[in-house]
């Protein structure tokens, strides 16, 4: 079964090159789709269309403009990967995580055990809670074989 | 227009109060709903089903039955205001906002202007975004008339 | 039968008071639902969440604010009933005609014969073509008889 | 990422010709489709079927005909981009907006600032605002990279 | 269990009424719709909005028309009767069941034996088949209690 | 919060009683819906119709008037109790389970710890597990709070 | 434009062949799809699982084994051609449409002039009315140009 | 026709290799999928996340990760086999039926005559009943033909 896999989540650590280098190395038929993950890109995605004094307004025209990606790739998801690290807010990981459980698009968790409590709910919706990449590696290949 | 209205968000302050309050002083025609907003109540509703001793499975097992009511909210609401503060991780609020946007629910954000860049992803698919209580009384009364 | 209709288009003539009191001499069971038609409040919606210096973001937050209204109108309505005049461009109202054909929406259009050309693809998809407010309480009491 | 873009609106200038062209310079995965952008061909679509003297019944026949092309193009789509000139009235470009929004289609417009105004409803639905057709090819370099 | 039930099909037999009237007999919580079901005046529904001299334009006029009631009416109903009798063609009466199997919309078809093989598929898809309106009220009784 | 709640399984025991006095104790606003609990009822509910001789075609005449009756409450219900007892198959229990699961409706299932295993795909996508009518009653009390 | 279009209707005269090699001749890059048309196979479908007395079972078994052609042809197609000639009852052909209809699916029905006025219901949701294959043909040429 | 067949059911005989063997000596262009059919792997899927010792949540954690491929598998296919065997309560397979059922995608029983009356509504909702694997193929052929 081939499955296309949208990895949502933190864009500080390597976890989608682990994960993506794991599926390759098993040879899983696997196709992975992100956001733009170059954090100066993607806040500025929207400079393009003019120049916003304002900070709310150039935050939104860039949001909007990366929004079109992601949306279209969770539409097109079998599964998502939402990953969740130590720092920052981290809103946009648990907003996909929502927008696929209305949609019914099944999705695994990837975070460690200290963050169970307030995630109780973005993991009560969840297929799977995973802690390492291994082990996402492991239930994408339990997927598709 | 009668509206139906889910409150979704942090329960460490008395924004609920005062938007239900200000509704009322105007007579708006709105009917709030919330999630169990008592802290330790929410964490314990799974455990009338028994007690676990691993804290996921007590946090999985409340977070659903939590969830019956959540999701009936959302899926019954005409509109969610989605309340951010300035504790805690709050990805309960960004999963209802991303669960919002997926079902073209609209929703009104409202937080200070301090946590806008983290949050913009939420506010770029929000219909508009508060940054006080009474703005949400206006923008109620400005829908209902 | 009981209906919901909603009223979309030109605020520059009485049409809406003119069908909404035909149906009540009649005493025809509908219920007639409109997006804010005063022009000055319609704009200045979202000032109330602050001003804004730049003319493209007043708009886009007053749009944005009228929008939760608008659509909750037309996801609730039975019909709708869809005016162009002979000034302006009247754009909000095509996309409204557009939102209907989408949804599966029935909706009338209202205008002159002068405009059948520009209006043919809104027509093209519309239940009926009225060109005075009278045919249209006519089609009203047809439906709900 | 492949994209399939509709390109919709007003057909007198070569504004669909630059965005193609650009696309194809840069070597981007995307498939563009329209309606038919003769506009004689357009308005005598339905002539095959027997010619009308009403002018009201010939253009609900051809728009009608052309319709099955223009929703077949939006439902396939991942993206609309909805073009608006300085001349006509360009209903269908409005039409076509307002069925993207009710489908969950992300859309950009591209217009002039000096109809920001009356397309201030179409705006606020739309995922970006473009003036030029270098910058809807920036948008959507930005999108499938 | 109240139950909203609408009834398709010929209108030259009295069956409607039976139904109805059995229904009131057994104080069932049901409540019936119907498209117009005079004759005369359902072919000219359409004339208010003026005369077509071409037949076609006149049924299509007056025929999308009707649809507005007929269509509302399927769209809330629980169950739909499709009454199919030994005259004319009856292809609106196909077309409703066609349109209630695709909606999910359960619906029951009454008819005399000697016309099952010509509606095979649309006996294939309805959840009975009745021969007697007395059956019908029945089915009614039984589903309702 | 009003809820409308659904029970479906075996019928056998007085376990739908239990539930609906104990929610009437507490007075919770819950309206209870169920298919056809009288067995002999339910198997004969086709027999109306005309005999069948054929054992297959008995059932699934009766099935399907029944299946009227269950997907018309589970259509409108909020929230589905599936009971699952020591005895039978009760095949049409999973099968509603599985039903309420593709329509996102949430579901509690009510049954013993020794069918755990074979039960465990059903539990998988239920909201609960509950062992007592007790545990249900307290379940709604908790949502509709 | 590549297009799926299914063909509906009568089986006794070879208007299918006819637009399929119209179709063929201009190189068209039309997929066509059909129910079995072979008459006496279609009826005897169901015998493979066992051979019933009754008539109606017979029917009735034969017709939901179709139906599993039809109805994934429908939902995959982009556009059926629904076919009424002067003979027989030909609901399945309306229930077809009927069927493209709620779905939201364009089509197009064929026949002559003479038996408009029956039609008219579901002529009134076609996208257009032919009279001739070849018309049919011309309309394909012009959708996937 | 090229199909996309689900088989679901019971492990315990090669019902699965006769029906695939069987389209494969036909050169059917049919496609089968199945959830993980190796029973003390599907038991243990969820073990890579980690041992858990009560035996409720260790099957929980492997029918949710199980989940993933059974949904995506029967959210693709057109057509779905269910099996029913003479053990066991297989509780999955009739959930599975329920699913389909839901999301309107035909599916055929597969099982003996003697379990006719438990899985009447099971039956009720399916496009056929067959006894033998060899009935499958043939209907397969008769459906992809």
């Amino acid at each position: 079964m081939k499955l296309n896999v949208y990895l949502s989540g933190e864009i500080h650590t390597d976890w989608r090159q682990q994960i993506i280098q794991g599926a390759k190395a098993l040879d899983l038929p696997v196709v992975f789709t992100s956001a733009n993950t170059d954090h100066e890109a993607s806040d500025s995605s929207g400079d393009i269309l003019g120049e916003e004094s304002d900070s709310f307004w150039r935050d939104h025209k860039s949001a909007r403009v990366n929004a079109i990606r992601i949306r279209t790739s969770i539409e097109r998801c079998d599964l998502a990967i939402v990953r969740f690290g130590d720092k920052y807010k981290q809103w946009n990981a648990a907003f996909d995580a929502g927008y696929c459980a209305a949609l019914g698009k099944p999705y695994i968790t990837l975070h460690d055990a200290d963050i169970i409590h307030p995630l109780k709910e973005v993991d009560a919706a969840a297929m799977a809670w995973a802690q390492t990449t291994d082990q996402v590696v492991e239930l994408l290949k339990n997927v598709v074989l």
